[in-house]
């Protein structure tokens, strides 16, 4: 009994170990992690303890196996896959409500917050969005569109908020193909015209009214 | 090399079976799962399979096993640990401007899809919150506050927002402790009364702004 108190507790530090490593950008996201022989060297534990720390935290969503190849980390943290998982379940109404919530706020954020490497950042990915529309790619449109609203979000300075955004994106791609092909862009750019000069004025009210504006037309499409 | 995968999966397997019964509140929370032997025998795996997919389990914090007794379901997903995980780590503002994204929404979806229950369960919780003021229950007010909360974002009928919001409750308990003691009980009252008469007039306006008033007054508490 207590040999296995120690042996779960043994795991366990080894995957908080390896967590810290991931969360901490020692180990990145798309990197492979060292080989066995040198993580048991560095957390000093036996090769059984190690294995199963790496599936708890492959379980977890954060590593990935590759057959004959290595251990890949695949997310910074646990937060993100649990929350894919979770807005894969969830029905695109509710999941665009979602999203309503937290780029309002990060809009009203970002208009007081944002900083002119931000406004560079926003400018350019609505004028790849304009070029998109133009050239008829909609691949195009729909990746600067995800880039676009990520950096309102990033403006915002609030990591948390960031960090949710970002995780709900897979769902929010898309959300944006469908709309895409079934809307046409020119209200949509305008709305984000709108949206960018009001947080370079840092004009609150609004940028708010921006956000509330193109989350309606989304609703109008998605219903 | 093959064994090697084969176990991986058979674990992760396992967890996924268990993470299920859970999800679906075969297991609620709180209670005690199964001894080894009936679980060896439902899930159709050995001893350390099964051991190995709970210790997973128990890493992503839901499963709890207590010395001498047995493995308790202390949440029904793992989203709710990884981001109350990732909310301690966040300062308090940050958390409040999340709290303020999720509480403004559900309170503009309040405001058109509540119930007359949802209607009785935040009189009752603002009731209870006047109670605990008027005897000068700090610990009460703190409690039913929260429940009050809680109410306002159920009544918004979208289960994504409802459980990020109730996973940041942590946090939030303590938020609500900090302002209480340092604030007067009675603009946040007046506050709360205001939103559930504009959620009872279904006044989506109103409902937003009196949510933007009570978030204001905590934010100039906390800073």
């Amino acid at each position: 009994m207590l040999q296995q108190t120690n042996r779960m507790s043994l795991v366990d530090q080894a995957a908080m170990q390896i967590e810290k490593l991931i969360e901490t950008g020692v180990w990145q996201v798309g990197t492979k992690i060292p080989p066995e022989p040198e993580l048991m060297e560095q957390l000093q534990v036996s090769r059984n303890t190690l294995r199963e720390a790496v599936r708890a935290l492959t379980h977890a969503g954060m590593l990935r196996t590759r057959q004959g190849d290595g251990t890949y980390v695949c997310s910074a943290s646990a937060l993100g896959p649990a929350l894919q998982k979770r807005v894969r379940k969830t029905d695109a109404l509710h999941t665009l409500e979602v999203r309503h919530a937290l780029e309002r706020e990060a809009a009203a954020l970002a208009a007081w917050r944002r900083t002119d490497e931000d406004l560079q950042q926003l400018r350019r990915c609505l004028e790849e969005c304009k070029l998109a529309v133009r050239s008829g790619d909609n691949d195009a449109y729909a990746e600067w569109d995800m880039l676009f609203h990520r950096a309102v979000v990033a403006a915002s300075g609030n990591g948390l908020l960031m960090e949710l955004y970002e995780h709900m994106t897979e769902g929010l791609r898309e959300t944006v193909s469908t709309v895409v092909e079934i809307s046409d862009h020119a209200c949509f750019l305008d709305l984000h015209e709108l949206l960018l000069q009001a947080v370079e004025r840092r004009d609150e009210q609004q940028a708010t009214a921006a956000v509330h504006g193109y989350i309606e037309q989304s609703k109008k499409h998605l219903l």
